[in-house]
């Protein structure tokens, strides 16, 4: 769904050109032009050519994956050496990235961002697992980029990925010093009502403002919104070098194109440190409705705050919603203390229908987040201090068996239900939208979900909620819900 | 009418503050602030309060002047002297311009370029007229700021004009040397629809996408939508420094009040003056559908570039329209050859629907004007070789007589006609939302036109089709026509 | 005498070449162009002429205007005009302002600074007075420049001259809004020793280092030490854009040609404007070694300060010396002393043959300044809040019957006294440099002096001690004393 | 020797304090800071402290590495960890890198350019060899100190070597894509006359009159005079941003500190490293009359561009002198021309007391050189076609050994001819100045050479010379050569 005039189906209409690179990868070794030639001929082509395809295909409206592919079979990427460097060679590229013949300066930059985040610093990162046995064999290109999953032998413990993910977000040019704290995350739906849209907008025109900076996924809708309000109070304000930061992921960003007003775009190896990216990077989290995906942003937040370590952490998060989403987060509300207790309150406020509101929190909860930083000697660059829980770090393998293997009752620890909670709506995600997911369920069936009937009921009655509310029914026609819930 | 979900009316709660100066005001002897102190508080006062206004309720949507006045009657603004400068002192201004108390940068700009350009560049260029007689008692301090007018003793001839053209422009630092051509001025109607707005800024994002600015009259429709699209096209070619200029006058900055996307605005003494800087300061011209006065804005520049003294001169001019506007420009088109002849058409192209056919026209058009000006060594910044014709130059002033004297016949020369066309044109303008002229044609009845049957009844056509379209119902609920046509 | 071996006399070899404006003068109107064309080719052209010469041959290491005069006979300046604004046409320039051909650009924006003020900003300043009488032919045209003075009648009254001063700073883009206390004037010799150079760049150096910007009379010797040194530590302190400010007037630009490191060229009308330039642009004072010039700021300076109007004005000023200056500022004390009285050095402190205490006595000096701007809530740009006497504001004409009509005794008011002794020691620096004060002497013989026992032979003293150390024997290998003292 | 009024020696003050990172450093993760400090608390440190004492000790006049060591023998410097990255601590720290007590920000540049190429670039490239057997016990460290070098088991072949390099200058921030050739390398001597040191600025003027950077060893001397004078030529020109490279290695920074106005300093790990450098980033090269030193840089340099493989390099090299070094270069003319043919002159020309030629012959040869890339393809920010042999890249373990073993005859093939002299040359650099040479000489007395006698006698003949001239007496009082020359 498109609220935007600008945004124009490419309708297939293809070109060839080459371009040449932008930011960090301008200055090559020959050694290093050499590996990545090797890397990207390799195991990693398909990943790559489909995020690649993704950042090409950024006016595009749907958000199906597979439709996308299939719309630019022949779309081709190849690296080639030059002395001096490199470019990047395409065939059948989708036009709507150019202008008169010459790639759009932001897709651009976007697209040696996915070069650079997948094929340059992941090289090292990324390794081919066995290929997925069975499948009919049209889809062996497609399992093969399946297979290929972040080499996790590497970044055993907390410590580690924090690392990790520091390092990625260095190269990748974010981390700035000596610059108080202004970066608000955004998350929410990204196939929202117009309405839902325009409030999320109407929020980042008031932070913008206020001269705070977005930071999302990166994709349409809740995604997109808040970047578009902030650019206008940006430009208001006559504030320059806006940043709108948009955090991705592989298996994600063909669903999720990046929105051409992302002016620093960043790919991480898995959903798992994605999320970390936004915990660590970020000095405020705004959330506006959206559906499972959120629910589980929501989670992965307050399953880490909650944590006892985090007792001297502050983060501000405000939850937010225009008058005409009839009380979603009432509901999101009750939810969360069913399961997670009356405590968990204490994390975050709701505003309602206030853009002005939620701004002012925000600004005034980024100058108390500098406040801590400061007594903590923290950088305001990254929180470092932040303690994740392992349960959030470790990425959650969507299968049948891993998700009825879920233990969700109440009488675990808080912190670890939240774990819990949190991957079953991460399997209910990738059983909606992600390829591999959406292939499980095709074949064998909705996942089967198992824990304390008080949880269930609450889960269920949420889904139920969400599903009426239009918030799971995404590019389907008719919606089959991808699991079913079974009380203990 | 509004588009723009951003847009809150301001809800006449107001605040009082005191405002330091940016830009060319940051410097001031004690000498210039204690004549500007003198000349602000005299005869300018109420038409600087008034634009003052204007620029503070920028995120109104009423189009009325009278009811802005209305909705803040006990504003008030005054300069206080401080050793080292001035400052603003505002009382009762409205709440929307400032962002927790303090003022929003960009409307701070508008409001010293209003200074600048009113009272204190202006304060040699107005003189206090002697007061209109008659009239009650409650319009007295209307009157004097009707009374004030530019004082055109001392611009005699069109090389003082031209030069004083300059001045204010090169004082309002919008004259860049060594910066190839790149300004495409946009015209067309404020209040539009919907369709036409969302085409207008589409068509400002293809121009943005190529590199080109933009120069609109600021206000609201066909003025702001294509500096939104270019300000997303220029941010998708991470483009800095992209230029929107508005160009303005006292007697309708309240009227059009300058979008918040305008990161230059500069206010000329009256509407020959306003028109003179758009044709010498823009390197390309696009015309959107509109009412009358953009049918006036059509005529100044036609009857200019059909002037022989011009045959030298390039100026690229596109007139388009969305699908949706059946054929605004062919009713146009056959206007403009029944009163101007066939030969009009080589001075126009005509593009239907098709935002980027019209930024290629303008782009080619811009790299033509750049060798045309360095073959006739003319500046890239200033048009100084455009001639523009005495009468379009002359204010004209609209009253009963002056409109039914107007010559509106073929026999005259070309620019001739055009000249008496426009000042029609204009004529009927201020019968529809100018102070003055409403109250005119309120008192006294419909202003009379006569001219040649063809021409009338083309007027006339044109006019009933305007009217049919709803190009002329301008804010009120049951318009009655402010002209009468009479065929000689 | 040179100290640089950079500097290389141009040897009398010329070009003719033209050069485009920067600045200011890149917008000019055709009216200004047309009127500054006007005024070039008439009275002030001899003048534009001269100080365009001493700019362009910056390089060479004479001291005498008449010697650079007579090397360059056949210079000529021309300004033509273009559609899109002027350029300079030189015929017989000197050969060492360019480099393959092309002019430094150091030196175009000295010539375009020099064209600004003399011509353009001046044009309303200078008029041509009467010729003056007799004379041989030969010297026609030398009399007729001598013949335009700076026009005080529009100028009456200190807050005129302030205002004046003020503009033309500010026409020279010198005035910076928001940039706290750091420039600090520089004065002394421009003949001295080689210790005496190397010491000024020392200090000069250690001022840079602790990130004060230097402002001085622009030509070689004290002028250009401390402005050298200073570009040294900006560099090691990576300081971008510091301020190298030189202040000169039409009569001794030549003489004291301004120094390449210059970035900041401002040509005041006369001698008394460029003081009052020193004292409202500066923050604090340095004094190094000098002859009479030297003197004579120092007298202008102090009986500023001790007006009583100045009571709650703070300016650091601080006199320097190296060791082998053989303790030339006791010397100075001592006259201070006994001619003003011991109060008189509650204005000034010594500090002998240490860079680093006189650079941390400005430091500190300057953050006082910014309190004492603060508290009286002055603009940090320009002292507005400085009463400089109307004695040391107007002009002194230097003639055998004004130098003898000074009143030298005791019994005045100390500022009294003090103008009338700062008007002395101009007359004698007219007496050794100024083209029209040599020729004076030359014809009718030295000055004559009177005043106070006391006085005269504090005076004759100093004079002779400047005598016996060189400090007056400027470019003539026999020195006469161009005054004789007669005590009262 | 020091002709540097600004250059005070630091007397042994010292003071303690700490100082946070700059550049690259800024941000670290945990675990990056963690193996740093390992690092540098182990067998780098006594490496680290010397060149970051080398660096603190910049203005001092003195380059015996030891005396500065046994002038500061209680320096310490530490790396301390924070939650937001490193500080590094100082103890006992040479007062004159300080202002007031704060470090100048030049030479906190060149200190963490130091950390970052010694201990975080080169973690991986160097590594504790076998302490030298022998010896008494205080020179423990230093034995210590000098059995660490670089590993070259990772960096075998030249393609190796050329990666390195590049990866090391991109790191320093070095490399800059899209900017056209104009970086000027100058050799020569570090300990050379007043008079050569003025010719060299003079130089390093009118390159700098052109626009030209410079590229020097950074050290005192035809190091620093050219910067000085491209300084004020840039200053003239007012060009911004102009490079003041400097490219120093471990065993040489102490007796070169880095003089103040390298504004990018880089450290390589060894001799030849550096030599790469220079020929693959400088786009022209100049030499000024020099030592042993120099010579060892022009076989280099000729031994290269003689190879058969650069047939289509192009490398613009100038000699040049001034009048007063008596035939310097044609001495070195006849040396080369005797061993390595005639056709070595067709490499050079030689310009004598001209800064002007020298300058224009620059000019135009980075224009042809920007010509030459562009049609090899190559990048203009690194000569990656240049073929340095093998020979000139193997580092040169100067031993009594490995000095007899030398073959210098003409029968080899030109290339490893110059091989061979370079290093007879940089063995005796290291007699001379480098710790490690010098204490062999002290213990075995005199290094052998052997080889053809024509070629003996050209190499004695020239290095008498060289004695007589004084370029071989390097703040020895009484010069004991450290070699002895025996025809075969």
């Amino acid at each position: 769904m498109s609220h935007d005039p600008l945004a124009t189906p490419c309708q297939a209409s293809t070109l060839d050109t080459s371009v040449s690179p932008t930011g960090s990868l301008e200055l090559l070794s020959q050694a290093e032009v050499e590996r990545l030639r090797g890397i990207a001929r390799g195991a990693l082509y398909e990943l790559f050519r489909r995020c690649a395809l993704a950042v090409l295909n950024c006016d595009d409206t749907s958000d199906s994956a597979e439709e996308v592919y299939k719309r630019y079979p022949d779309f081709e990427i190849e690296i080639v050496q030059r002395t001096r460097g490199i470019k990047l060679q395409l065939r059948n590229a989708p036009a709507c990235a150019f202008v008169d013949g010459a790639i759009i300066s932001g897709i651009r930059d976007h697209l040696f961002a996915v070069l650079r985040d997948i094929v340059f610093v992941s090289s090292e990162l990324y390794r081919p697992l066995e290929a997925v046995q069975g499948g009919d064999q049209d889809d062996a290109t497609l399992h093969n980029f399946e297979a290929i999953r972040f080499d996790q032998s590497h970044t055993e413990g907390a410590e580690a990925i924090k690392s990790l993910v520091f390092h990625v977000l260095r190269n990748a040019g974010l981390l700035q010093p000596k610059v108080l704290p202004r970066l608000v995350v955004c998350w929410g739906g990204h196939a929202i009502s117009r309405e839902e849209y325009d409030y999320s907008k109407a929020v980042g025109y008031q932070l913008g403002l206020r001269g705070l900076d977005i930071c999302t996924g990166c994709g349409p809708g809740a995604m997109k919104g808040p970047m578009k309000g902030a650019t206008i109070g940006h430009a208001k304000q006559r504030i320059q070098g806006g940043r709108y930061i948009g955090i991705s992921e592989p298996g994600i960003i063909a669903a999720e194109s990046p929105n051409p007003i992302v002016n620093h775009l960043v790919v991480l190896p898995d959903i798992e440190k994605r999320l970390e990216a936004f915990a660590r990077l970020g000095h405020g989290i705004i959330v506006f409705p959206g559906g499972v995906g959120t629910l589980e942003e929501i989670l992965f937040l307050l399953g880490t705050l909650m944590d006892p370590a985090n007792a001297d952490v502050y983060v501000p998060v405000v939850f937010t919603e225009p008058a005409i989403s009839r009380g979603y987060f009432s509901k999101v509300d009750a939810f969360l203390v069913s399961t997670l207790g009356e405590r968990v309150r204490a994390y975050y406020q709701i505003v309602e229908d206030d853009p002005v509101q939620v701004a002012r929190a925000m600004k005034s909860g980024v100058e108390k987040v500098a406040r801590n930083r400061r007594r903590s000697r923290d950088a305001y660059y990254y929180n470092w201090l932040l303690n994740i829980p392992q349960g959030m770090k470790d990425p959650f393998e969507v299968t049948h068996a891993s998700m009825s293997a879920l233990k969700l009752t109440r009488d675990l620890p808080v912190e670890a239900l939240a774990v819990n909670l949190r991957r079953a709506f991460s399997g209910i995600v990738a059983g909606n939208v992600k390829d591999k997911g959406v292939r499980l369920v095709r074949q064998f069936g909705p996942f089967e979900l198992r824990g304390e009937r008080a949880i269930m009921d609450a889960m269920d009655s949420l889904l139920r909620d969400f599903v009426a509310d239009g918030r799971m029914k995404i590019l389907r026609e008719q919606y089959n819900p991808c699991y079913t819930v079974h009380p203990l």
